[in-house]
């Protein structure tokens, strides 16, 4: 799967902006902060997002603290942003809706 | 729930270091890094250790990429290590192995 390309980055990055997602700084990868009520919510939300991922074989890297996901996407095999990260970000904020 | 004593320490973390849990640089809280065959045996086992975590009422910090886990356990109320952290690496252990 190729790296994002300018115009795809405009067209497919703006809305995963908008919802909170942002660029890591030196890294051609996406971050997102989610909070939850409570670890049971965050876990659950992990857990969803867990099948998902799978299902995609594209899998997060993201980190827990409580109530607290951060999470940061890239595609490895890439070394950058591709769509399969694009899709894992949206399935994410939908599950988190 | 109070800080370990020295003489805790030396009973109950021992035999956690023996496992591959060590000290954090510079914090009282301990750390391990897991590694699993692949993503769904990885998330398996957090979701276990994520039952076990809830019904202590004590949380790991934790992050995962791909097969691995990387856990980091203090208690936050005592600004240090307690009962409850060498609890939870205990099940964590357990449920690894």
């Amino acid at each position: 799967m190729p790296k994002l390309t300018d115009a795809e980055r405009d067209e497919m990055l703006k809305p995963l902006f908008d919802t909170g997602w942002r660029m890591v700084d030196g890294r051609d990868a996406i971050t997102k902060t989610f909070e939850f009520k409570n670890f049971v919510e965050a876990f659950g939300w992990m857990t969803r997002c867990a099948i998902h991922a799978e299902k995609l074989n594209h899998h997060p890297e993201w980190s827990n603290v409580y109530k607290t996901v951060e999470v940061t996407l890239s595609t490895h095999d890439a070394d950058g942003l591709t769509e399969n990260d694009v899709k894992l970000a949206k399935r994410m904020d939908k599950q988190a809706g």
